[in-house]
């Protein structure tokens, strides 16, 4: 690339919303994305940064200098410089936090004072407060002053002379209000304050609950500390629900598509030995089969069978329950009945799977007596797959693991072992020559 | 139950919120489902219903005579009546729309003239107007005058005598703007309309792109014909990232935790099927090496080692590409550069896991040979399945094929039979007695 295509292309990028800009950015390698962050206006840094996911974000923010970072981050809204700052090693932090000025470093430290995952970690602090006693034509006045109010502002939060939290007022009311109504007589009953340690999930439960656009957040004495925005809650809903997907997959939910080959490597190898373990746990449970099957080699060649169908079988169950304790569906008062529908559902794919599959046995080696082996471990372990799609999901739970991390491993394991038990035990007793 | 304990359930339902009646409902079983829809207050039915997922929706209205359908729609939004009478057989909607009066009967019939998973088809018609040339003062004495504004509105729609869009003003400029500026210069220029027939997940990656709060939505004429609000986005979003996770284990998103036995049972069956068949696959190519299999058994009971490894490798990779073509990170662009990227990791992790299960193997059987066999097995299947994880789910993208769907099974098929051809057709060439 020449010099002639490098002013082109950053022209091109002074035209590109912070979202495109971002999209690239995941779009492309690692050494790419260097060449590329610098053809960016560095005004749009902090917009971009605010935009990229996690892992990309990281990867660029060790490439560049602690003053760099301050610089970019006078820009962003304290939230974002606060998650920025969380990635970064302790030393450059404190480079970056001394570089900044007064007000900034004060409010940047405040934020940081609460989790990364609660209310507090997403919080802003643009809020626009009034008083429950003036008018609305005193308020009008005021934000007329103003001239502008801070992004995505649909509500006003109504505070007592010591910041204590009254009531939230919206903007639609105030522009409906006739102009001598006093405004704690608007106050919206709808909308409560969420408190600071509030963890994430629960505050994005609250906005789809009540349809919020915006909340106002309080500490623990009720003093109004900023307000969550529903753009941020957006991030959270989307990543939760991405965490299961990849969970399941042993991924990380924030994995850069892009990473280097050797740290990509590295990444997934830790689930790969997982199941390596797992899987020689299955072939300890076939070699004490050892005699039969270097009798009969058509059990060699079945034996793969009912631990598939019951690995698929209980993954869907699984599936399903981890999404149902996810979105609220499943809880103690009804787990009791969902095992039982699991059990029913598994035992009659059971019944139906096993007729087939003892037919196409039948068929192909004319032997009923092998037919009846394959249909009754396939019996056994669909029926297994079913309780143990709803248990284990339930038991990680209860003992805080995540389940859509370890329950399909868990699971394929024991869908393994029985089957492989069913078939090749009921195989030694019924068919040993 | 007695009819004190029905009194009282009715009194505690009409304190809860929609949102949690309809999480209420979903969590039940379907028959538990009809005896609680009953003690819910008839005024809240329409709310409830907008919050409920499609099939318990469906297994609700089901059971209703299309006077009550009628009579429920009418305190709800129009795009949310449109999807009600999406699900209805066409017999029941036809009498449920003749039982509507003039006015709802066109707003629904136009909302429903546009395919369901478009702009169109989750918009509402609730927008405010107002002509380019008036001030603002004028405006706000037309809202006083009005008295309350549609829910979530954020912004007017500025159109002119023939309701062409010109433009999007915010509710916030308004108040912060002196009484007598004309509208005109208001209009916010980041806001641009949304043609009625954009799908659905394209409306949703604007919203994220800009941080709306809400959009207009124009017909093909330029005409103002409605708004979408990000709650209703919010929805998409959700829908979109369970798609995935729902997919890949061949369920329904909408799958109802609580359906009937014999319903999720038929549900299920179709992947098993799919799943028994690909299994048997499997079983034909393992059937194969009969002659080496009935000599060694140690083979036996070693074969599933390699397509388990390299199952789970290529599951990886899958869900990884099946994400970044969702979040639109993995394009024509850039699909080259994943692909080698993918298979260096796959080239990699077959080295790393050779290594190890050739020592365990080594160790255990004190067999140099039947080492080498499986290591290069797992070496070429670990490679096969990195490619298989970019490859599957690009062409099947290609092909308007869903790659959350189809593409687990397929790789699965491809892992299973490559790792066993590589495993016993190794074993047969090398170790045959």
């Amino acid at each position: 690339i020449d010099s002639g295509m490098f002013v082109y292309v950053r022209n091109l990028f002074q035209e590109m919303p912070a979202y495109d800009l971002a999209l690239m950015l995941e779009s492309s390698t690692s050494k790419t994305r260097l060449v590329l962050w610098q053809l960016i206006d560095p005004d749009m840094h902090g917009e971009v940064l605010e935009e990229l996911n996690e892992e990309v974000r990281k990867s660029i923010l060790k490439n560049m200098a602690p003053e760099k970072v301050a610089a970019v981050a006078e820009g962003m809204d304290i939230d974002d410089i606060a998650e920025v700052l969380r990635t970064l090693p302790d030393s450059v932090y404190q480079q970056v936090i001394n570089t900044m000025d007064h007000q900034d470093r004060t409010r940047v430290e405040q934020a940081l004072s609460y989790e990364e995952d609660t209310a507090g970690g997403i919080m802003n602090t643009d809020t626009i407060t009034i008083r429950p006693d003036v008018t609305v034509d005193v308020v009008l006045r005021y934000l007329r002053l103003k001239g502008t109010l801070p992004e995505s502002t649909d509500s006003f939060y109504v505070v007592d002379r010591n910041d204590l939290f009254i009531g939230s007022v919206s903007l639609s009311s105030i522009v409906t209000a006739r102009a001598e109504v006093i405004i704690s007589t608007l106050i919206d009953d709808d909308v409560t304050a969420v408190k600071a340690d509030m963890p994430e999930a629960d505050v994005a439960q609250l906005f789809e609950k009540y349809d919020w656009f915006s909340a106002p957040v309080i500490d623990e004495n009720g003093r109004l500390v900023g307000r969550i925005t529903i753009d941020d809650v957006i991030d959270i809903i989307r990543e939760e629900a991405e965490h299961s997907l990849m969970s399941m997959a042993g991924l990380d939910d924030e994995a850069d598509t892009f990473a280097p080959v050797v740290k990509s490597t590295q990444q997934r190898s830790v689930w790969l030995a997982v199941n390596l373990v797992t899987a020689l746990m299955a072939v300890a449970v076939s070699s004490m089969f050892e005699g039969i099957l270097s009798e009969l080699a058509i059990l060699a060649i079945l034996n793969t069978l009912v631990p598939s169908m019951g690995g698929v079988a209980g993954n869907q169950t699984l599936t399903l329950v981890i999404r149902g304790i996810a979105l609220g569906h499943i809880g103690d008062s009804n787990s009791r009945l969902i095992l039982y529908k699991e059990l029913a559902v598994g035992f009659l794919n059971g019944l139906i799977w096993s007729l087939v599959i003892a037919g196409v046995v039948v068929l192909w080696k004319q032997d009923i007596s092998l037919g009846l082996v394959i249909a009754f471990a396939m019996m056994v372990n669909l029926t297994v797959a079913g309780a143990s799609g709803v248990l284990i999901p339930i038991l990680l739970k209860k003992m805080n693991i995540d389940p859509a991390l370890a329950g399909s491993v868990i699971l394929t394991t024991i869908t393994d072992i029985v089957g492989i038990f069913a078939f090749l035990g009921t195989a030694t007793w019924l068919l040993s020559p």
